[in-house]
């Protein structure tokens, strides 16, 4: 299929790459330059790129880039075929997205938003998931797409819930990581062996994909950013502006938001979100 | 062995009963008359079950219960032989049995706080797991009773450390779970599908233990106590006097000790400790 990617930062470009190698023409774009795809034509403005795609997938950082890729000077809609299939990958607000949508769908295309779960590596190697929300038939043609891409992809609902069930599941990573860093600092401080500790964690129902993956690096003392901890924190104010918006109460999410904020005055927002566990530590006074 | 075994609450009998069946002699007794144990002995008071016993096992409902079986009128401490192992598997405040610790050992027996990880099928199967706080030399001598009611047994450390455990990793579960919920609540709210979204959940890394354990209840709306708000409250409270004793600052657990105390006075009390999700439910006017 032609193909117009916008967006080559650290999940775009492997997400690009993989469209490439399953033999898509694809052209892609960047809004700082010096970024290409190998095997992709790089376009000088979305609107370049999406000239003659049937289908243009997104993937910036915020609400304000995608509003700015698709409607901007020079944006999408200005070359935007009607039947084309505009899909997101960014994780934005669902309510920004659905108004997106419906500017899109003004034009004769159709709009998706397929948020991913999954690092850089699972961009890497084709293993991401997408949480779609679509048209089911719009959601059947992206298929051959998702499976070049991930390991799987779940529509949710209609437009906007995908990046409600993103957010939603971000917020689950949030607070079972807070509680694992909550325990250890208890534990800890009591004078817990922490080895055993973790041994009880693993075989007990405790055990979580997040202390999983999350554990090895906290043992290591590395914090280095894997899933950085600005922005989770900005999913995490995403999280709260759709819970205000639709009237629903979140006290653990507020609670955690407040560590993040901590964390970050601490110095802490350019490590991985693991990081916040050194705020609870230094309130706590162990390490 | 010659084994008094004092409580038979939901997990208490069940566990005397594999001892019983592993071939030991077992000596029960109960607060509450009317409860026993086929095969073993029932004992009035818990001194007359100590008499003689090589190991006496506590499993009883606080700290004040605790005490009493041991030090009160008619308590262990009475008949307590020296040389004697007295093993609790209460979950108390860490600090209370430190104390209960030191007052057993100046009599010339041990002590061990041994609480368990398990529901009651975990304990009638000889499934439970262990968290012990002991001498290295004491918790080896007890690895043969453990393996009878469990199946498995960790030392994280010295007296009081077991308990510090396993308060840690049911903070854990309480947090985990309260992710879990108010994902759920921002999610439905929103219009998400619930199916596929737990799809989503069970194939990426928010997937729990607890979550794979809860979830079932929560789709078929049954809030039936398996572990009672009520029980976990009580541990919530044990763990939040345990943080302020040692300075411990545990942000995410204090908002849920405030969910568990909105529910309770929503009439949610001896149902399960998922029925929470009904608490957040309510003020978003989801269900």
């Amino acid at each position: 299929m032609r193909i117009a990617f916008l967006g080559l930062g650290i999940m775009g470009k492997p997400m690009a790459q993989n469209l490439v190698k399953a033999g898509h023409e694809v052209k892609v774009w960047n809004r700082s330059s010096g970024k290409s795809v190998d095997g992709a034509h790089s376009a000088s403005s979305p609107k370049e790129a999406a000239r003659d795609a049937e289908i243009v997938w997104l993937c910036v950082s915020d609400t304000k880039a995608v509003e700015e890729v698709l409607f901007g000077d020079d944006g999408v809609i200005g070359s935007l075929k009607a039947g084309a299939i505009v899909v997101d990958s960014s994780t934005i607000l669902p309510d920004a997205s659905l108004k997106f949508a419906e500017r899109v769908r003004k034009n004769g295309a159709d709009f998706v938003d397929a948020p991913v779960t999954g690092s850089k590596v699972g961009a890497e190697s084709g293993q991401l998931i997408f949480i779609v929300g679509a048209r089911a038939e719009t959601f059947e043609k992206l298929q051959p797409l998702f499976s070049v891409m991930g390991k799987s992809a779940v529509r949710v609902g209609a437009n906007g819930k995908g990046l409600a069930a993103k957010l939603s599941m971000n917020l689950m990573i949030a607070l079972t990581y807070e509680g694992f860093a909550e325990a250890l600092v208890l534990a800890k401080k009591q004078g817990v062996e922490v080895k055993p500790l973790m041994s009880l964690i693993n075989q007990s129902m405790v055990r979580s994909g997040v202390v999983d993956y999350k554990a090895p690096f906290v043992m290591a003392r590395d914090f280095s950013a894997n899933f950085p901890m600005r922005l989770m924190h900005k999913d995490i104010r995403l999280m709260l502006e759709a819970a205000r918006q639709n009237g629903v109460k979140l006290p653990g999410l507020e609670t955690v938001d407040k560590v993040y904020e901590s964390s970050a005055r601490e110095g802490n927002a350019n490590l991985d979100y693991a990081a916040t566990l050194m705020t609870l530590e230094k309130a706590a006074g162990v390490s």
